[in-house]
């Protein structure tokens, strides 16, 4: 894509849109190095509000932020025997350093609990050192050999949380909390609804006891797991034996979790809102959610359309609004509004004489929709429209994702609806890994979650989807990221 | 060190102390991976306040956030051919990944000028897309051989910032605004009164045209290196090929900088204020400022101090102080002290029963000094105390700086005071590398700056400390962490 050529519609390739979008937007560009992708100012901006809001909510629950090596001994990985299956294929291994051939190489982290768990038996004796309540913003490696920029790179930043408690219900309890800790997050600052619930054992943690997922539905309908939060057991106190002392006197391995969201997010918030424009952005997470266009011919309304605008600049940054003036000269306002909207602010001011002599500005909508605003009233009017936009956003992907989720699904329905326009199908589901797998060869769809209660259909399935035995739980079903 | 032993005194053994200091505090821990650290959350939380205030610092001049790949195609650090040679020998390199043998190894970034040269080319066309102002936080993979905690450790955390310019003199003008920033945050942040000035050939980095630095001096009179900012004059530009139209129509090379502070902030701040009890914290990047410590006996008296301080700290709070309340049962008074003075808390609040009838608490300072404060005053007092525990750190810093800088140093004296209790000498020096590297073998001192205008001796020196020669310049020698 290029600026002249303009953005391929979704309806037409929306993997092509998807990257069109973000060349755009300026938000990521390919790097030389295989994978790996460089993260733009435009785009690192809405990943450091995703970060400022995530790590106040952590902190708000009680967790630390912490940092462990990005290296760790290819041992280590080897110690829970789940985790080394899932991991050792992906890694990425440094053999030389200092000039030197290593004796033991080393791995870069792909995650970190093999590492974390390492030092958690020298910090944790009893049961007063616990629960330890720990994150980590890092950046991992898994080789992947598909990549696709934010969704699926080499290298991605996130972060890890890491958890260890003294009883398995309060480690049980931590997970669903920062389950929802990601729930409210998606909801309410990247408009994203997801669907709660618990993983199948083939789409669980390799390591974990269960793991716990959110999942957003795309406008290609495919769904994107947007986090997941797992509850380890014991497991890896085990293999790290990490023990304390219980209240009781006698010795127990600690109970842990480990949760994380990744740079993916942004991919997501693309994908959950973009257009055949380009990026929209929800205006909790618009690094930029305002840009003022002046509008003028002579030097004259130049001037007094600048001094209205930077004037309005300075007050809607006082009442904490993100915001510019587009001071360019040598570009028509129709090309600078073309730009803009492609970048995802949510909202524009055009500014002209005719608005200065009348006290006003004419806002734009990044979604659509024009009206005056006063500019004796714009610190107050100017929030509410960005909240507005923020509540529509969220209603529309909502309503989106409803409108594809199909519930008590059948056999025949669900190959439809996979080969065809995708969604979430939901139906019974008889629990067997080996159905799972059918299902999967079959339609290309994976079980996204077993749903939590408040998304589960009012009427129980009674049967499988798939081979008709008795359902023992209900499950959903979509192709995925 | 245990808690038992306490700490070792600085005037026994500095550096004993100092990791005596990190341990207690819980600042750090050594991990299983060799020269690699682990920050615990009580030194990350002061590496949080650094990075947000330094990244405020950097936006408010223009900069913006983005990120860059962490591994780097080997071919690439061999076009800058003074980079190469600086930075090969001590890379980590990856040479396996997804279960096979690199085509062309992957060196972890020592730092990042390469990979972003590689990619400015693809951004930079014309006059008009300068300058870039980047910065980028990450870890880098130095693989020293001699490692410290925070000083010097195989990976470390470190902003670093890039910058291409359309003219030399506004990438020299920005090399020496970062300079600033730099001293800025090192003097009114860490309370670290740090030395500035230009770097010789022998200290400048590979790759670079000029280094500038800001040089701290810590208790043991060791120099210590906090912070450099690069003029890269078009030295990685020609490598890289990154050209754009000038105004004119012409092409030429962008004029670049680079610049970075890392985590050795942390051991800085450790070793510039630290006493034999352990962490002294500058209250601007305590993490917690404040602990209150309610006092009692009876039940009835617990009741009351514990509701006292639960109030003092909610309007605290409200105030933005970041304070907490020492709930523990089980623990004396003087045991609660001697932890927190361990862990650097700038101000302790003492509430007994006798406190609450007179509404007051007891203020302690980390630093000596106890006064009595009305709970009524005490979000005015309080602040107004931190401040003054701020101001405090960095006269005392810098009275022991200047007490410990010798102006017009003689052959002798150089050599009597490297030998003896070192700090910063002053003297005139010949410009020769030959000459300054005897000094270094001679002394183990290096010029740690040939220093900006303002920290020049009131009279010129005439001759070479060493050979006697002509002076070209005024340096400074110290011995260095």
């Amino acid at each position: 894509m290029s600026a002249d050529k303009g953005i391929t519609p979704r309806a037409t390739d929306f993997s092509a849109w998807y990257n069109d979008v973000i060349m755009r937007a300026e938000l990521a560009d390919y790097s030389p190095v295989r994978g790996c992708m460089v993260i733009r100012p435009r785009g690192y901006g809405i990943w450091e509000l995703m970060q400022r809001a995530l790590d106040d909510m952590f902190k708000a629950t009680g967790h630390q932020n912490a940092y462990f090596p990005l290296f760790i001994p290819e041992s280590f990985l080897r110690r829970e025997a789940e985790h080394v299956e899932g991991f050792a294929p992906e890694t990425a291994v440094v053999t030389r350093a200092g000039g030197k051939e290593l004796e033991e190489p080393l791995v870069v982290r792909p995650t970190s609990e093999t590492i974390i768990y390492s030092m958690l038996g020298k910090w944790v004796q009893s049961y007063r050192d616990l629960p330890v309540l720990l994150n980590q913003w890092a950046n991992v490696v898994r080789w992947e050999l598909r990549t696709r920029l934010f969704l699926r790179t080499t290298e991605f930043l996130w972060q890890e949380g890491h958890t260890a408690h003294a009883t398995s219900a309060e480690a049980e309890e931590e997970t669903l909390k920062i389950l929802a800790v990601y729930r409210d997050f998606m909801e309410n600052w990247m408009a994203l609804p997801v669907l709660t619930g618990v993983k199948t054992d083939a789409e669980r943690f390799a390591g974990a006891v269960r793991t716990y997922a959110c999942e957003g539905l795309m406008q290609d309908n495919k769904a994107l797991q947007a986090g997941t939060s797992h509850f380890l057991g014991q497991n890896f106190a085990r293999a790290f034996d990490v023990q304390f002392q219980t209240m009781d006197g006698t010795m127990d391995y600690v109970w842990s979790t480990s949760w994380g969201v990744s740079t993916r997010l942004v991919g997501a918030l693309i994908m959950a809102h973009g257009d055949d424009v380009g990026l929209v952005c929800p205006p909790r997470l618009a690094p930029l959610q305002v840009i003022i266009v002046p509008i003028w011919r002579s030097d004259e309304e130049r001037a007094a359309t600048f001094e209205v605008a930077e004037r309005l600049k300075a007050e809607l940054t006082a009442s904490g609004v993100r915001v510019d003036v587009d001071r360019r000269d040598g570009m028509k306002p129709g090309a600078k509004y073309y730009e803009w909207e492609g970048r995802g602010v949510p909202l524009r001011l055009e500014i002209g004489p005719r608005d200065v002599a009348q006290g006003q500005a004419m806002s734009a909508r990044r979604i659509g929709g024009k009206q005056p605003v006063s500019l004796a009233d714009a610190t107050t009017v100017i929030p509410d429209l960005l909240d507005g936009i923020q509540t529509e956003l969220l209603a529309r992907a909502r309503a989106r994702r409803d409108e594809h989720s199909v519930r008590g699904t059948t056999k025949e329905q669900l190959i439809e609806l996979m080969e065809g326009q995708g969604g979430f199908a939901y139906g019974g589901f008889c629990g067997d890994g080996a159905c799972e797998q059918v299902i999967k060869e079959r339609t290309k769809a994976t079980v996204r979650v077993l749903p939590d209660p408040e998304f589960r259909s009012a009427e129980a399935p009674v049967r499988c989807v798939w081979c008709d035995r008795p359902s023992v739980t209900e499950a959903v079903w979509a192709r995925a990221y």
